[in-house]
């Protein structure tokens, strides 16, 4: 067996260099931890500023196969992102019997059965730990840790630019625009920014923990996505006023079928996501044994992202070690029918405007029991002169509803004549806590 | 290779119950993700009663060689507690190299070398993931998921009765010993709650979580050990007005040397330790890669702590079915050296009564300043009035300060005679996040 386990890195831009960054620093420790050394071998990467300034320009090269035909290298670390050619370097690492480690969710998302496939086909490791909550174990978590559990709900933080965005909103009254700015300022959101506020990003991230907790293929295509532009600083204040915090959950469930969803919510101020802040991230899982618990760290960034990337590294070298590679391998045993949109449950968060006259709100009210939509509360908020109309503003919290009620009522609802607009509609959730 | 894993178990009280239930409830997703169906062969268990209404009284045997001798078990759960006979039942089925499952915080923290020899000698697994925390996973995160981290802290809410006893007097202003009732009252304190109000329960969990964390051996006599019971609800109050909550931590540092300890201390509002209610646990861990992260659930209960049971189990069979079992075994590699007592730094918050007189707050200030004490903000709180003598009572929060110049300078300001009384001294913890 060999004394050093070799490492082929495909990039090596910010969580790459975080990579050999640990490797160095904590070297004596991870050999002490393996029973061996981890070492970097050859490196997939064309800026040669970039290899210089990490002393590792000798490893560089611009040839895959120079990886893939080196016998010294057993585990693949991708950190290029995206889906290619990043699928075709795994699927050909995998096909040669090399272990792979990535913390690409694109790639996890869409094409790990696939990935796992070629895994298995070759008794390879294929490991992923970084892909979702950057330094927080949450998917080592789900498969070992919680693997005696029946899991029943899945509810993440998983993207902390928009939770720094809704955080700044809530601490300071500002508007989305403005606090994207500020995040774009921080680093934290990029120029084009709709992976991350459309919920994108979010999705690919809990189609795979959703995979792992109920044992089903869910890719991004089975999440239903909403993002958070739409999101105001007088829907957070009315949200605050009421016991709430509306954070961006990602949020998968297994009841009867399984339900994959993205969107704004509304979340109960004890609930433990909601003291999450900034750009942290937070995975509760709820298991039929285990009840609640919660996983929290830096959900992206350099060094907590490579914290897990060189965990997965060092799991790998003690199954080579222990010659128990493919202990792990897809957990996907089921295809299980997934719940349709139109028949989520929910409570719902509804701000409206209407005319401040005799009657408006018994014609609201009928509309929505006419539709099986029961509200919980209704408060006025306020009263505005619209072009000399009198308006009320109205904040209605629904009991728990069926998604298709709830829009087929806001439909009749925005027909009604006393009725100025529909500010905003936005879930409620978190109930589970009780 | 067996189609079947065989447990014995060791008592079936409420853990136990627990595993049983959990082995019947998931048996189809336990054996599809591990391979192999799990199944309880014989209990080591006295009480008919017990095993009759779990419909396992074939399995009941009080002889322990029953479940050394049955080559059909190859795990011993061990759900006992306390030393002995525990210790000496896992010695020998480690001997005969069978592997084991323990929720024993006791063992665990004071025999773990012996037992983790006793393991090696036979390359058999032991585990014991039940023994902290409850169904929180953080002994396998620590292990595996952070390898690659330096540890620099693991700061624990790891005593639930405490915690709900904290809670209670913050959110009612009662008393401790009304608190302590109420614990009682609800199921969540022992007839003799000393084991936790004292601190010995979170000293046995902090030890083996920084033996694991530093991979140095630190038994439960190298913990500075301090209790909850002179908390009062003024206490309390004064540190909410200041932003603090006080929980009862078990923390764990390297910095140069490692220190060890359990106290009270105050917490800052926005620490995410501080939202950790009633009985939940938590476990927070700062890792020079990861930053900071937190692992959150029960602490304790018989469905939480069997799901670690379970998984630890799940764990171990993955391992024989790869023929990889002996792959974790001890991680105290090193013999560092602790910090003595005295050289411990904080904060500290520091309430006491003065006479109300010109250059009472001078006096105590120099003594302070004299024992190298320096104080970041006096507050005076009320006057009273004591036997017609007008006092001061004053709240002091320090800088970071050695534990040896705190106590000099207390000792000597009790001796003031202007110094009515030293209320109380609580430590603040909870700075690294700045």
């Amino acid at each position: 067996m060999p004394e050093v386990i070799g490492i082929g890195l495909l990039g090596v831009g910010t969580v790459g260099s975080g990579v050999v960054k640990i490797l160095r620093d904590n070297a004596s420790q991870i050999a002490q931890r393996v029973g061996k050394r981890v070492e970097i071998k050859r490196i997939l990467e064309n800026n040669e500023s970039k290899l210089r300034s990490l002393g590792l320009t000798e490893q560089g090269t611009n040839r895959y196969e120079d990886l893939l035909e080196d016998p010294s290298i057993q585990i693949i670390v991708e950190l290029l992102g995206g889906i290619e050619p990043a699928r075709t370097y795994l699927l050909e690492a995998l096909g040669r019997g090399k272990h792979v480690v990535t913390a690409n969710k694109d790639v996890v998302a869409t094409y790990g059965k696939e990935l796992f496939a070629a895994a298995d086909a070759t008794k390879s490791d294929f490991y992923f730990e970084a892909s979702v909550g950057g330094g927080i174990p949450v998917i080592r978590v789900l498969k070992e840790s919680l693997a005696a559990n029946q899991i029943q709900a899945v509810i993440g933080i998983v993207n902390g630019t928009t939770n720094y965005i809704l955080t700044r909103m809530g601490e300071e009254g500002i508007e989305f625009d403005a606090a994207l700015c500020a995040a774009k300022d921080a680093g934290y959101a990029e120029a084009d920014p709709s992976a991350d506020i459309e919920g994108f990003d979010a999705a690919r991230k809990i189609a795979i923990l959703a995979s792992i907790a109920f044992n089903t293929r869910i890719t991004p295509n089975d999440v239903f996505i909403e993002g958070i532009t739409r999101i105001t600083p007088r829907d957070i204040s009315y949200a605050q006023e009421l016991g709430y915090v509306i954070k961006l959950l990602a949020i998968a469930r297994e009841q009867d079928e399984v339900e994959v969803r993205v969107h704004p919510a509304l979340v109960p101020e004890n609930h433990p996501l909601a003291a999450v802040q900034g750009v942290f991230n937070a995975i509760y899982v709820q298991g039929n044994a285990v009840g609640e618990t919660m996983f929290y760290g830096q959900g992206a960034g350099q060094m907590a992202t490579a914290s897990a990337v060189v965990g997965d590294v060092m799991e790998i070298a003690r199954n080579i070690e222990t010659g128990s590679t493919g202990r792990f391998s897809c957990t996907c045993f089921y295809t299980k029918k997934l719940r349709p949109w139109g028949q989520f449950h929910s409570k719902y968060y509804i701000r409206l405007v209407v005319k401040d006259q005799p009657g408006a709100l018994a014609s609201i009210a009928g509309v929505f029991g006419n539709n099986r939509v029961s509200l919980g509360s209704v408060i006025q908020k306020r009263t505005l002169n619209m072009a000399g109309i009198s308006m009320a503003e109205l904040v209605l919290i629904t009991h728990d509803v069926m998604e298709q009620d709830i829009q087929d009522a806001l439909t009749v609802i925005k027909g009604l004549s006393i009725v100025s607009s529909v500010e905003n509609v936005i879930r409620v959730e978190g109930g589970e806590q009780g």
